[in-house]
């Protein structure tokens, strides 16, 4: 497979399918969603396929369970790809519009950014998912799935692939690539290719991050913390410690290390050891902590660790800056928390923390698409450009600047006589 | 010097300094306006020192031109810092609104970027513009101008550190690199510096470019093209094209292909080599343009090139399709345009051609921050994310999520009776 010339043709249809209106791209996601429902007998034994090979590689339970695409997920799939055809479309949004002098407009209009590359491990509802929304905001895709879902993806692809062509969307906008060397040629084109979504373990994002010189819309590390303050309601304590930390311990939006201010660790730290033992977590402590309550000491590798397990390190502050100094210093930008009643303390950390997300009283797990009311989830990103914390569709998007003259010319507006702008607002 | 050590204590300041609050950012620009206007003594007798070091190294003229900064570079420099004091933060604006739930509201608000690099080539008007805009947005700075320039960046920087530090902006904010090596050093500390922006020749940007992993706010080529459709009003038609060529040839937003749709290049190409020939502007056209008027053949090297120079190469195409897949081929993705009096030709034009300035009906040149009422103008985008074409103030600011509960959490919202979010829009 020459993956340049794949991802040329991309590049050609998404100059099309940049010019695709609403309605012919909404008609394509129900058209998929169709073709998924109706070729569900097709999947189902593809999926039969990848797993039996998988049993016979003697894959991992739960990598088994993730791989598995019955018809529940099936189902699920199919109401994903309709639930986006309700969503406004991200492209062809006016930001900003602004008459220069009279009969010369100028408008700041959203536009599909182009070709995405997106590599994602096992589960096959990634494909379906990622090149739905790259669909619904004009976006070509090329993707590859992880090889233990080879057959399943295969099928998943072509179903989708052709039902978008047939319904309108431009040849060549859908490609998945299926060699491990593909993806390698896939990060080193990046005159082509605009932006790489990586869904998969820390490790494999971190590879995808090392390298390519695209930009890159994801995160490497969920290292969340909770910060018990001082001026903390106790009754609100417990309760955010251990639903940051164990509703969901695999997920990169739950907590790894709490905080807590020296005033009152003496009266939280018992409570919270005995809410997380209760939960099966194990505690690992700073010195401070030790001495508070019976717990295992954390070692200086424990400040930066991801568990995604029922573990949590646990350090006594002495106040608010150096809770902050803690987070921006160990932290990765995801999420983190402040338990407090003072609302002083509450923005000065809100100001300060340097992450994606900043709450207070609540919980870290609330660091989500969904919850976020966003509609749709393309990834959580920790960079500072571009897209920050959770990404819905505008993500996907970037923006053209279409301005419309009457002949108008820039030598009119210098020298002797210079004509003056405007600089007037328009509605949008 | 250590430029990680100089970086980290940057990136420490910023944490503080995206705290501070809009009117002690205006309060320092106007102390460091106030600063320059008194330091200005110092200031030329130091650019002196550079322009007399660089007449004894032969310095091309241009160079010189660029290095002098007399009393009236000072006053445009004091001008351009205090006009930014009127411009709205763009720091701190609250871009989305949602109540999740009763007592749980969501907001993303505006934040500064973090740390920004600053690459420039010898105009020490550079200094003072890119540093201001920083402290405007928010942003650490660590800057690296041209050598030629070293005792005047050297005075201006340490003027502007000092007001701005007085004014109660966070010590570290500002640091100028001084050697060659240092900025290799800083193009290595991805894991600090959030964004680099350059400010020189294309080879200088596209240098920059190839040897970081910081992303990087710029454009190596400008390679605008002006597209005569065979609807174009015929009076409009050599305003547009001259000007875009001629009105100013060193610079990006200058157009540097011609392209004539085959219907009207019997008539429009005569007119316009008059009109050209007339500015002294070497035309390169394609055989088809040879056929018609007597100028020098292009070579396929021509359609690549950024002249920045009275040169423009021509090309007559078949259709509107032709020249838009020529613009998208040879284009760098900066500004074309089209001539044309037929709306939806116009339209298919700004839809299809991917640059971040798709123009109807007038010059190239209008590609400008200045001309577009950006207030101020951080750089040219060329990216396919973050910015796009001229690029404002909130080209440096990202956003955070900020949440305030009331002791929320995950669980409540999963499972048996679980509630439902609210996802209601709050007025911003």
């Amino acid at each position: 497979m020459d993956i340049r010339q794949t991802a040329a043709a991309a590049k050609h249809a998404a100059i099309r399918l940049a010019a695709v209106d609403t309605n012919t791209k909404n008609a394509a996601l129900a058209s998929i969603a169709l073709a998924i429902d109706a070729g569900r007998e097709r999947i189902v034994a593809a999926n039969r396929a990848d797993l039996e090979q998988a049993e016979k590689e003697s894959l991992a339970a739960p990598l088994l369970k993730r791989l598995k695409f019955d018809h529940d997920k099936i189902n699920e799939a199919v109401s994903g790809v309709n639930s986006l055809i309700d969503l406004p479309d991200p492209a062809g949004r006016t930001l900003s519009a602004t008459e220069l002098d009279a009969g010369l407009e100028l408008y700041q209009v959203t536009c599909p950014i182009g070709v995405i590359g997106i590599v994602f491990e096992s589960r096959p509802d990634a494909l379906v998912q990622i090149s739905s929304l790259c669909l619904k905001s004009g976006n070509s895709v090329l993707m590859k799935g992880g090889s233990e879902a080879a057959m399943t993806n295969r099928v998943l692809a072509d179903i989708i692939n052709r039902a978008g062509i047939e319904a309108g969307i431009p040849e060549g906008w859908l490609a998945l690539l299926e060699a491990r060397s593909d993806v390698i040629d896939m990060l080193a084109l990046d005159d082509v290719i605009d932006l790489i979504i990586p869904r998969g373990s820390n490790a494999f994002v971190k590879y995808i991050m090392d390298n390519t010189n695209i930009p890159v819309l994801g995160h490497a590390d969920g290292i969340c913390h909770v910060f018990v303050d001082k001026a903390a309601d106790l009754n609100m304590v417990e309760r955010i410690v251990v639903d940051s930390k164990t509703q969901y311990v695999a997920v990169c939006n739950a907590a790894e290390t709490l905080l807590v201010h020296k005033d009152i660790a003496g009266s939280v730290l018992p409570v919270l050891r005995g809410a997380l033992f209760a939960k099966g977590v194990e505690i690992r402590g700073c010195p401070q902590t030790c001495a508070v309550i019976d717990v295992k000491p954390a070692v200086a590798q424990d400040w930066s660790t991801e568990y995604l397990d029922l573990i949590i390190s646990v350090k006594v502050v002495d106040n608010l800056d150096a809770a902050i100094d803690h987070i921006n210093r160990y932290g990765s930008g995801h999420t983190d928390v402040i338990v407090t009643a003072d609302p002083e303390r509450g923005k000065r950390f809100m100001d300060l923390v340097d992450s994606a997300g900043v709450f207070v009283n609540c919980s870290t797990r609330f660091s989500d698409g969904f919850r976020f009311g966003l509609g749709a989830e393309v990834g959580i990103s920790t960079n500072k450009i571009h897209a920050r914390g959770p990404v819905g569709l505008e993500g996907l998007v970037i923006y053209k600047w279409r301005m419309l003259g009457h002949g108008h010319i820039v030598a009119d507006y210098s020298g002797k006589d210079a004509k003056k702008f405007t600089h007037r607002r328009l509605p949008i």
